[in-house]
Order: C-alpha cells, then sequence, then structure tokens
C-alpha cells in the first residue's frame, strides 16, 4: 500500500502530467482503502456496462486488505460539484446536505441508472434488512453517462445483478479504458472510456494519496489538448465523416476523487471543483449538453451514522495545507482522461456506429 | 377556468388561510393547464401510490381543455429550492442547470423512485422513440416522501404500469388525503398525505392564479400549529403510545408549486423558496431527516427545446410585482398541508400500524 | 454564566414562544463567549447606530470573564444562509468558502458599511499590523438594513470611530429596542430594531445554549403575526395613512445564531437556515425587496489560521442530534423579533417621519 | 463598432488562442456598449489604481457613441460565478438573487473596496438624489484583488475621486497591463495586472461578441502554462530568490465577461463559470488563498427597475446554441490572463519589491 513517491511516468503510452509523483497502481486504488469493480456488456449492440467504486477507511484497509466496507452504518466524508448540470446522476441532493455517502459510487450509463439504483438497494437491504423501516432508507449514490452514440440504451440491458457483481468484483486493480461503465462512452468524437490516476502529496507533515476515476464521454475532436499540444484540428480533418461532424454533443464526465487525506465535507468540495482545471486542460469548456460533475471522498475517516453523543472525528488537513491536494486532483483528472483515451480500444456498436481508439487515430500527437 | 375571487373558506373544514381568495377548485388545478392524475395502493401492509402532476401551457389548455402535454419537446419551465436536502427525489440537478422540467412530476415513495423513473423513460420513449439516440436524454422528474411507517416499502409494489396509469388518470378534479402518493404518509404523528391549495392574486396589471399541492410527511406532534394556534402539546398527549413518542422523525415534505404568471427560473426559485416560510407556519423547523424539497413551474409560456434561433419569451412580471405571489405561495402551501391532514382518513397499515385522522383525534382543535 | 433552564417568560411584556426554556439573559449573550456592544446616534434626522456581536471561545470566556476576542489569528467558526439576497452585507462570500469569521460581526445601515467595514480593518490592523502584508487581509463582517424611513442614510453619519466605540462597548448585558443599529429600523410599519433571545437545549447528552440577535426591519403591517395571532389587519387599520399605506417595502432582516455547541461550517449553515423558519411565523413571506440574512458561528472551538500540521476540532455534536438546536434556531429567532417589537420605543427621524412602538399601537395584541 | 472577424493575433507578442477570430480592438470594448476607464498611482511604495468596466445597453450605443450609462433606473443583466470564494467583492449576493447590476464594475485593491463603494455611492445619488430615501438603495458592484506585494495597501491610497475620475476616463480603447488596479497586481511570480481580449462568434443565427476583461493577480510561478506549454519550472528556477520561494500563495483573479448576446441571468452564470476553463489552462488549480471571481453581463437587453406591468425581454440566445458563447468565454479568458502578462512592465513598489514583467524573464518562452 505505500506508494512509490518516484513514479513520474503514465500508463499507455499517454504522456506524463505535472510534477507530483504518482501511486503505485496508477488508479485511484492507489488511495488506501479504495477499491473498483467493473462488469463489462459487449455483444453488438449492447456495449455498456457498471464500474463501482468502494471506499473503505484507511485504517480497516491496512488491516484488512479483503475487508469491503458497507458505508450504510458507519458513512464516508463526501461532497460533490457540480461543474454542469445537465445530467442524470442520482444521490447528490443528499451528500451536499450532509456531508457523506451511504453506498458504494456506481457509474453506469443515463438509462440504466434506475435498474443500478435498485441494484444498490437490494444490497443494502441485504446487509441491514431494517432500511427504510426502522432505520432511514438508503441514499443510492449512481452518476452517469450517455453512451447511446454506441450503446442501444432502450435496451435497458444493465440489471441489479451486473451492480452485485460488479460490486464482488471490486480489487485494487483498475481496468482501464472501453470497459465497464466505460464501454460504450466517447470523447473527442474518439473512443472513451474509464480511465484512472493518482498522486502522492506531502502536506501538513504527511504523505497523503489523491486518486482519480473519471467516466470520460465528453469534448469534441476539435478541442482535444493533450499535455498542452492542441490536436483538435488534426484529429477533425482526421474524423472527417458527414455524421459526426454535425452531430451535436451529448457527453458528459463524471470525475471521482478519493483521498486518504482527513478532510471535511466542505473541504471536499472544495476538492471536487478542482477536477475542472483538470478537465479544462484537455479542452473542455463544459459544453452546454455535458453533464460535468465531480465527486470527492476521504477514506482518512468516517461518520457513524447512529452516534448519540458528541464525535471526534480526525485531525483534519487545514485549508492553508490545501493547494498540494487541490494540485493533485487538477493534475490526476486531466492524467485520468488521458488514460482513459490512450488505454481505449475501437468498439463497434448499435446500427454501425464506430468509435476508434486514439492510438488508432493520433499515434503521432506528440509530433503533431 | 376562471376562478371565483371570492372564495375564502377552505375545504375539509380546515380553517382559511389568509385573506387572498382561493380558486374555484381549491387546488393546483385551479392553475389553468395542470392536471393531477393519482393511483392508490390501499391493500394489508401496501399502503402507497403515485400521484403527477402535468403542466400543459396555460394558452393550450384554453383552447383544448382536453390537452395533456409531454413537455419533452416543448419544455415547461421550472427551479427547486431545497429546504434540507434529506431526500432522494430525480430531476433536480439539470432543473437547476436549465430551468426546465421536460417530464411529468411524479410523487412515490421513496423505494419506488425507481420504477417511476422507468415509467418516464417507457412514456417519453413511446411518444419520442429518438430519445437517447438521435435526441438527448430524457430528465426524469419523481420527487418522494418514506412513507414506511404504514407501507412496506420493501415490496416494492408501484410499478411503471402505476406511473402509466396515474398519467391516464390525470385531471382537473385533485382527490386529497390519504390517496395516490399520500396513501401511506404520516405528518405530526396523524394521517398525513395529498393536500391542495390555490390563491388568486392581482399583479403586474392581471390575474394570476398559484396552486400548490404537497406530499405531506413531516412533522412531530408536539409542533403542529393549525392557523398559529399550537395545539402541538395537546396532541403530544394524546397520541402518547412508547412506539411513537421515542420513533425518531424520518418524514419529508414535497412541495409543488404551479402558477399562470410568466416567469423565468430565477424567478421560479425565489418562488419555491417561499414554501418554507407556509411549511414553518405549521410548526414545521425543517428538521433534520425530512427531506423538504420544493419545486415551481409556470404554464404561461414554453420553452423550444430544439431552437436555432433567438426565442423571445413570454413578458414577464417584474420582481417588483413578485409580492403578491410570494404571499400566494406561502399561504397556498400552509393551506395545502391543512387540507391534507383534514382531509386524511385514518390507515392501518403493516404490521399493525396505524396513523389516525385529525378529525379523530383533534375534532376540537379550534377550542384548544 | 449558567443559564437558569427554568425561565420561561418572554422579556418586555412579549408571548413566550415554544417549550423550551430561555438562558438567563434571554439574550445571545447567554451563549457562553458572546459579548454586544452599541452605538447609537440619535439627533433629529440622524437615528443610526453600530451594533457588534464579538464571540471569544467558550472556554476562554469561562476562565477569562473579560477576555475579548480578535478572531484573526484563531478564527470562529460560521456560515451564513441568504434566505432573500436582496441586500448589501459584506463578508458573505468568503465565510461560505472558509466556514470562519475572522472579525466580530457588524451591524449598521446599509449606507454605513463602508465605514463600517474601515472600522474593523482599522481595529485588526491595530492589533496585527502584518494584515495585507506579511499575512492575508481581513475579511470584514458587516451586514446591513435599511433605515432610510426614519434615519438621512444621505448623512454618512456612521464613521469608523463609532464602530471601536461599539466594539469597546461590548458586554453581557443586551440593551434590546431602538438602539444601535436598530436605532433607525422599522417593522410591520411599527418601529423596529435590536432583539434578541436565547433557548437551552439538552443534545448529544451535554447541554448547549443557543441565542439570537435580530437587527429587525422587515413586513408589512398587514402580516404582522404575533405568537401565532393574525394581528394584521387590525395593526393596518390603526397605522391607515396614505404615505404608509402605499409605501414599498424596502426592509430586510439579519439574524445572527450563535451556540456553544461545536458544529462545523456545514451544520452551522444547516442551523442558519432554521431562522427562517421563526421569521416565517412572525408572518414574513421573504418579500421581494426584503434583504433577510442569516449567519450562524459557534464558541465551540476554534480554528487556527496558520497551522502548518493536522488539526484536531472539537467533538462535534451529530446531525442526527440536530433536531433541538433547529428547534432552538426557530424559537429564539421569532422570540428575538417580538422582543424586537416589543421593546422598542416611538422615534421620530427625518422629515418628520414617525415610526411608533408596538406597545402604543397595539396594546391589546393579544385580546384582538 | 463593427469587428473583424479575421484578426486572429494577440496583442503584445502573447499567442493566440484558439481558432475563433478577436474583435477589432481584441478588448472587451468590442462589445457594443462597454466602456473601459483607469486611474493608475505610480508613486514609490504607492503602486495600485482603480478599473471601471461600464456597459451601456448596445442599442444605444449603437446610436450615441458617446453615451453613458447609469444602469440604476435601466438594469444590466447579469450574473456571478464564484470558483474560488476566499476574496472580499462586493455586491455578489444580490446579483445573484436580482440577475441584474445597478452600478458600473469597479475592481481596485482589497483594502481600498470601501472609498470605491462610496465612490459608487455619491456617483449614484448625484444622479439619482432619491436613493435610499423614496428608491431602494443601490448595489455596489466592486471587485478585488490583494496588491499587497507591491502596493502599501494600508496607505489606503485610493479614494472616491479616484473612481469618479475613472469613470471619467472610461472610453473603447483600453489600456493593458500594470495600469488601474492592475498597477500592483503579480501573477506567477511575475508582473500581473489588466488584461482584455474578446472573441466574435456565430450562434443562434447571429455575430455576437464576448469580451473579457481580467485583474491578474493570481498563480506560482511554477505554474505558468503558455498556450499549452508548461513553461513554469524553468520560471521557477530562473525567478528563484529566498524570499519569493516561501511567500504563500495570495493571489486572486477578477475575470469579467461582456456579450451583446441576449442571454437572461441564469443563462450568464453558466457563461460566468466557463471563464474557469481558460483560467484552469494557464496553470491555476484555483488556489486556496486565490480570490478567483468571475461577473458576466450582457448588453443585449436591460431590466427597468420600477416597471409596474410585464415586461417583455429580448428574444434569447436559446441553451442549445451556447457552446459557442461558452467556447469564447474561455478563450477570451486565457487570452486576457496572457495579453496581462505579456503587456506588463517590471515595477518596483515598497520596500523595494520587484515584480518583473514577463517580457524580462522569459523573452525566449516560445523556444522552452
Amino acid at each position: 500500500m505505500t506508494p512509490s513517491s518516484d513514479l513520474r511516468e503514465a500508463l499507455f503510452g499517454a504522456p506524463y502530467v505535472g510534477h507530483l509523483p504518482a501511486g503505485a497502481r496508477h488508479a485511484i486504488t492507489d488511495v488506501p482503502g479504495v477499491f473498483v469493480g467493473h462488469v463489462t456488456l459487449a455483444d453488438g449492440p449492447l456495449q455498456t456496462g457498471v464500474t463501482v467504486v468502494c471506499p473503505t477507511p484507511a485504517d480497516l484497509a491496512a488491516t484488512s486488505p479483503d475487508a469491503r466496507w458497507d458505508p450504510f452504518r458507519t458513512k464516508i466524508p463526501a461532497a460533490a460539484a457540480v461543474i454542469n448540470g445537465f445530467g442524470k446522476s442520482v444521490g447528490l441532493m443528499q451528500i451536499d446536505e450532509l456531508g457523506v455517502i451511504e453506498a458504494p459510487v456506481a457509474l453506469t450509463n443515463t438509462f440504466s441508472v434506475s435498474h443500478v439504483v435498485l441494484g444498490q438497494l437490494r444490497a443494502a437491504l441485504a446487509a441491514n434488512p431494517d432500511i427504510g423501516r426502522g432505520s432511514p432508507s438508503l441514499n443510492p449514490t449512481v452518476l452517469e453517462c450517455n453512451d447511446g452514440y454506441l450503446n442501444d440504451m432502450q435496451a435497458f440491458a444493465v440489471t441489479e445483478a451486473h451492480y452485485a457483481q460488479a460490486l464482488a468484483n471490486a480489487s485494487s486493480e483498475v481496468e482501464q479504458g472501453a470497459v465497464g461503465a466505460g464501454r460504450g462512452m466517447s470523447s473527442f468524437g474518439l473512443k472513451g472510456g474509464i480511465g484512472s490516476a493518482s498522486r502522492v502529496v506531502e502536506t501538513a507533515g504527511q504523505t497523503f494519496t489523491v486518486g482519480v476515476l473519471v467516466l470520460s464521454n465528453f469534448g469534441r475532436a476539435s478541442q482535444l489538448t493533450i499535455a498542452g499540444r492542441h490536436v483538435g484540428p488534426v484529429l477533425d480533418e482526421r474524423l472527417a465523416q458527414p455524421e459526426q461532424s454535425t452531430e451535436p454533443e451529448r457527453g458528459s464526465i463524471i470525475m471521482l476523487v478519493a483521498t486518504d487525506a482527513p478532510l471535511d465535507a466542505r473541504q471536499l468540495r472544495r476538492v471536487a471543483t478542482r477536477t475542472s482545471a483538470g478537465l479544462a486542460r484537455t479542452g473542455s469548456v463544459y459544453g452546454h449538453g455535458s453533464g460535468d460533475v465531480a465527486l470527492a471522498l476521504t477514506t482518512g475517516y468516517t461518520v457513524p451514522y447512529d452516534a448519540m453523543g458528541r464525535v471526534a472525528p480526525a485531525a483534519l488537513v487545514p485549508d492553508t495545507q490545501l493547494d498540494p491536494i487541490f494540485q493533485a486532483t487538477a493534475d490526476a483528472t486531466e492524467q485520468a482522461i488521458l488514460h482513459a483515451l490512450f488505454a481505449a480500444e475501437s468498439v463497434l456498436g448499435r446500427d454501425g456506429h464506430v468509435r476508434r481508439a486514439l492510438a488508432d487515430v493520433l499515434p503521432d500527437w506528440a509530433t503533431l
């Protein structure tokens, strides 16, 4: 679980962003206590899936590496930032009010949100049969993007069982690219999908990890900027097809940030906001039709749901020491988006629609 | 459709709130273009339902009283106000960003949100087969309260078909009390449910109607205040039962406001905020566990979803002339909550749980 | 400093609100560590002033009752809620971002905000000569209402020295009524001004105090509701004067909440929001022209501004135990508004304008 | 006033950002109806000033090029976006509530906000003697950054008269660099200040201009990114001085966006949010201590303050056609920041502090 502090190379041939070192896995699972699971559906017109990010308290994860956490009874501090609210994600209102999540965070396509919500409810009820009876109800937390270009969303292919399977698959290894909820996603006219990255920072006298996982489905070809290089115009030329050039953007990006730095919900909201800086560096201007939503959480401490007396939180990183965490959030977000693009394989989906991999279309990006 | 401007008596024996006159039906359907439909499930441990509020442009409703509106292609201006965000309502993030709704507003119990969302998707897809393909996806708009005291939410009794049926039932007549989504709701330790009210105002040189419909499921017995009379302490004594007195509040209230006054989304957010004034008069302090959410919409004009050129909205009521609308919103909210209480019948639900009607428990409220 | 837990009578002949007991002083200064000072200007057309609320950490106040706190180096947790943002208060943006105040909270008239800001800057610079040089700059915190009906705001009568004097006057005794910033304020067509109240609650296994101080300058005569009794129509008749009846409302109310309960900024924002429930009970619907702003702070712990390492906050009251604090906030807000009205004396201001005291105009309010 | 649609070269030797053409003046004054005036104080330890941006309705400006607008009686639609709220700007709360500004927008140093507010009040009172008496009070709109490294803010050098002079100086010519409020500002360890830029877009069947003016005072040397080229590490080396390397960032940026596209306040808030994308491209991660605030306004129509009846706004650009305006906002923001850096001259301020010009320190930026 000790991240190497000298890892400054990116995955998948992507360029490395910034000067902060990455964790050992180059992924959100470098954050102690974070596990990720996918279920991928790839069958003709069905190109979609589910991805689940499970946060476990860092101190529990340190002693019991195989433990998976049910955040219903002992909750995980979290906060969201809505960069552009054209989206259908579920659960953010209560997170904003209470500053915690009480379910693992699930990602899927827009039309499958309800089935994944039901999967979260079933899983929570199995573990806590009193939910909605003696106990309060559950706040499902399901975020989404629209993969309708490649995937036939109207088939409602994702089921409750797929959520359960994705949860069961959760581990420290994060497969990236056209997998899980990312299977059918598009980005900059290319194949998008799941990307992840991490950065290790020193602040407040300690070492902390910041990890990001994105469901990347945004951007017009003409905007693409890779490590500061504006390759969009070339990409635009190479992709030029009547259909694509007139297609309105209907993208989105979900950006999940995790850290083991103990922060309260107000501070986590500040962290979540910094994803937009990393997003902007890739060329996004948070387009009208793009639901750009960030959620930040910490595994650094927990919040008991049924305390009767006062509760001492962990000692927090003070705001004046947040800049390294902000920098890490922006850098890891940009890096995760690049990982999603560089890891992607070309995908053929519904009605003959194809999204080609960046590796195919722009192998020479670095010299453009 | 012309409201009587001299109607100053409440329904169901409830006291009349304030000095503004009510519309002819004493309900949100006094607002030109608003229709309401219920499906009620009342079968032993299943005490729940669905309620749908369908807004139709007022000018269309005037010429075609039977028309029902699909707000997907020509949208209805709307805005929400989250008074206390401990809730699981769906759709508010996009409403906040874009200032419109694109589906009828549905109400149900917490666990049934997903099935009603699916019902909205099916209905929208039936009418617009291109949704999620050539067209953007739909923003489902489903608001909820937790009826778990009377209703076995874990039975997931509400189906997609119930939503469709509620939509088909929509009319100008609004049944109130223990019906529709209100079937299993509790309020102040009594039977809650659906309540509605309206007020007619003169402002900006015209006559407008403000209507409110509430799904009322909030409040501790000790807080109940009826028309300024704090009857809570007496109610508390009369209800005194070990179980109820120690039960933590897990209530909520959804407050829908409709008006034919042409207002933009910023103004509608101001209107939605005023529901909290009416709510407070009944004794609420927006308790921790109460998801108190308001949504305001206007039938005064529409917003085309696919305009390529500039769009002239209706001439708006200026902010300086909003005070009568604010007063009407607060008054109609308080009135609607009282209607829900006074219209309710006692209900026996799951596990022998009973919520008694106010008419049963406090017939003498006016002399306490 | 020990509040009597059996004090359930209001001041000034006002009715007592709710069932929670008041503190010994019936004022915000019942909260350990809170001190209040006024400067009142009452000279013909000049009817205005400054009021300062100084929070001191409760533990320091317990050992050094005469200590006054400079919150610049060790800050006081705080959060605001904007009920209606038609106002010119200064400092709220940074409070929202950082969750602390770093100056005592000052109240004055709208045009005098700048002079009081300068007074705060001078005072802070005198104590911390490095502000704006080696140290960050100060976030002045000055909230306001428009007293232009009685006071000639264009005379800019309040000076920096008045702020310093109000600060020096800060003590545990809170004069109420037409004093300090409240000198020229109007409410419901009557004389408004400064009011304060407190409530003592048991929660999370401890006793805490919630105190409120209002600068009350809102409301139309027709709306006035005293302890649930809607006396507005009678008041409207008795005040009937051409000038007053057509005068548009240009009121406002500032509601300051203090508590010794340790809460974080997110929780304090929830507390601040509950003032609107107390405000509504007096008849307000948060009118268009009324800048209705609440600020909540705690003396239960402090936030060091220059910590280099992690900082342990106090053990917090959990959200599930907040309901008594919410109830106390709403009750004390309503009580404070009533105290402002009942304590007021009639005032003759600029151009022969008069605001009469409630005691004069409605001595028989309880029998109406 | 007709912008050249082929102007794609930047000013001051800066690189040109993006593919959209600039207006003829490369400045916010390319937007019909926008005028800018500066007063610069440069005298030893006093290195500061005031900048005023005056919006005038575009149609009036077209017929009367010399007209200057008092937005008190007929207001200008506007909205703000707070990217990071560590700042002391004045006026945003009311703008958020009402969606208009009612004074020209002034920029200055943090300690001088009060004097400029008083200048705005005096100017408004001179034109409208009824303000705060028969009329509502004024909402001053003054935004600020901290220029305390170069300027002795404690001298309070800016006076009300300087505001009046800046207003009188307003014209279509925008001097850029170390002028006006920008005189003492720092950015990336270099001299910052005033920068402006514009972009011309086609959307909704028409041509509109988007202009940005920034008061640029943010960023660590190591972050600087010019047109995608991360030159920060080299800059960091070249600037290396004990004092600067350990100095905490206490920066900020104010970003004003103007357009003649008719948008309502909700849409203008969306536009204001897009400044953060341009800001991020220069290397900012919205650092903890940086008050990053954007304000967007339109000269496309006005809002009468005293309408008694309904008011028809202009036909609005629909949300689906906003992407070109979002792109222009991000591009012009990045361009304006670059202009501020490239236009700056080195400045020697208080206590021997120096900020050198980018042209001095990084003449070879394009080859690094």
